[in-house]
């Protein structure tokens, strides 16, 4: 597999404080696991950060936005327009995402990764690399020198939210059509047959399903099997998930806890850990969608998602859901007494 | 069933606004339906409160904590004394529910509903109706008159936290050997054998698990079915359960919402609901525990808790950790765009 020179390797998580860390969290005044999934995220999240009492800094959530060529094979059930309405909509505040991340407390960062149509607005950070990719169905959706152009500017983004501190971070996404370019990347990737891969998107009728099946299964018969990870994102995938696959890669090298979010997110992570596996260890699965492929997806990774709310709305939204769940890892870990110290009696011997 | 007059009643949910409320949740800038669960939780929120902007005011929490008597049959992995020492830790704020509270925004409030060591700090509220309940594996855990008080000191507590403005209100307790008072109500007043009401409480092993089931049996057996939900409640019951009981029925005549914790604390709402069955509808699963009962117990709501984070602790963590889901389901009804205030294309028709 080629890569190129700059792109951001992260490193296997360092696990010489874990013996420790299970220590701290097992003498904390409760039964042992008793807090579940809360002492394996308090676990990860003192590993990534190398100490015994993590912190969460600056939360921040960055929604990359593109469009798709593959969106006038009428694979989605809204317009391509909406992409760039929807945008605005994130840049005046009124999104699932713009509420919900204020409401956990996340900095919000808007990205045009390459979105069609103008923005109306201003606020956003301008990355983008054209106006959408090109129909898959038809040519490869971008060329290898623009995904590797994506994954570069979608690690720089990451790079100034960790120079601003920045230690927990998610990545939302928005993009008509871009379940067909995630559902192509996971086929071709995890080996899975394009089936699984498929669902209804934001809202697709059964004829709707099938037609978007059919179309994704002539496209990737028609692109052979690519040589490495960034030719098969460059034939299907979308700059957003370009610009998520090097902010996953540049958050992991960062040693950042990272939020993945649903069905888009988790392909471009997809995407990232076929290129370095140790990304992984940096990530809480926050949500299991209910678009098809997502849990599909999950079992790929073995993961265990820490919320399962029937979200199936992309935006970053299920990863914010998950914040506060670390939040109450950090707590417990950091502010609860042990045995010795409330004088609690132990288990009965 | 014989009621006391002062029992505090819970109405229906006024429906009248529904309609109003689903197509206020519908016209967001969203697919429908693709908030999932936080779209039901808008709707039950703003049914509770009677309007299409619910609020959270003054979240609180209260951690009902006694002894029982059955506690001397050897059927917890824990001491009788760690009951006082663990609301002496709650005091100190060591515990986990004051970390997870104090991490959500909670008000935190501890009561002593009947714990028998003195508790050696200040700051509780106190309603003790003794030093814990006696062995039901023996005699009644209480009488009909002492759970009819503990629940009216439950509820006094509530409309207490009521009049200070409180409109979204958890339960937590703590003591010692609960899980068998908790087993005995449910296999009673849901019909259920013991076999599937048993577990491992905070931590006992198998064979801890067969002796307590046994003791269980035994208690069960002895004491004949009661005429209603009191005076099951007096024989098997705890004064925290009893108090916990009271605070339902008042924190649903109150119009909150109420965040349904663990097994035990779901024990008493089956004791609620078997006295008013309109308590469920203020309610909001929050969490489903490991403990064997517990799902058992859900299905008998027909209950789908938000989170399943394999915590298996009580004290009201579960409930804590839901509040920030309740926060985004208000945010995004409050906050987000209707489609055609953002100019967003709604689907293609």
């Amino acid at each position: 597999m080629s890569i190129a020179q700059d792109m951001p390797m992260p490193r296997a998580l360092d696990r010489s404080i874990e013996a420790d860390l299970r220590r701290v969290i097992d003498t904390k005044t409760k039964p042992p696991g008793s807090l579940g999934r809360l002492e394996t995220l308090a676990l990860q999240m003192g590993l990534i950060q190398r100490t015994l009492k993590p912190r969460i800094e600056r939360p921040a959530m960055i929604v990359f936005a593109a469009d798709h060529g593959i969106a006038a094979e009428g694979v989605s059930a809204y317009p391509q327009e909406v992409t760039a309405q929807m945008v605005a909509n994130f840049l005046a505040g009124g999104a699932a995402i713009n509420a919900l991340s204020r409401s956990v407390g996340m900095t919000l960062e808007v990205v045009d990764a390459g979105v069609a149509a103008p923005i109306p607005l201003e606020g956003y950070e301008r990355l983008s690399l054209g106006a959408g990719t090109r129909n898959f169905a038809r040519e490869p959706a971008m060329t290898r020198e623009l995904a590797l152009e994506a994954i570069a500017r979608g690690a720089a983004r990451v790079r100034h939210h960790a120079s601003l501190g920045t230690n927990v971070i998610g990545f939302g996404e928005m993009g008509i059509a871009n379940t067909s370019a995630a559902a192509c990347l996971m086929s071709r990737l995890c080996d899975v047959s394009i089936d699984e891969c498929v669902g209804r998107g934001t809202g697709l009728d059964d004829r709707g399903v099938r037609h978007k099946r059919d179309v994704l299964a002539k496209a990737l018969a028609m692109h052979q099997k690519a040589d490495d990870a960034i030719d098969t994102l460059a034939t299907f995938g979308g700059f957003e998930i370009a610009m998520m696959t090097g902010a996953y890669l540049a958050a992991a090298k960062a040693n950042m806890t990272i939020l993945v979010d649903g069905f888009i997110a988790t392909s471009a992570l997809v995407v990232a850990s076929t290129i370095a596996p140790q990304v992984r260890e940096y990530c809480v699965f926050a949500h299991a969608s209910n678009e098809a492929g997502h849990r599909r997806m999950l079992a790929h990774f073995d993961a265990m998602p820490l919320l399962q709310l029937d979200l199936r709305l992309g935006e970053g939204t299920g990863a914010a859901l998950a914040l506060p769940i670390l939040r109450a890892a950090v707590a417990f870990l950091d502010e609860m007494a042990s045995f010795e110290s409330a004088g609690v009696s132990d288990k009965q011997s």
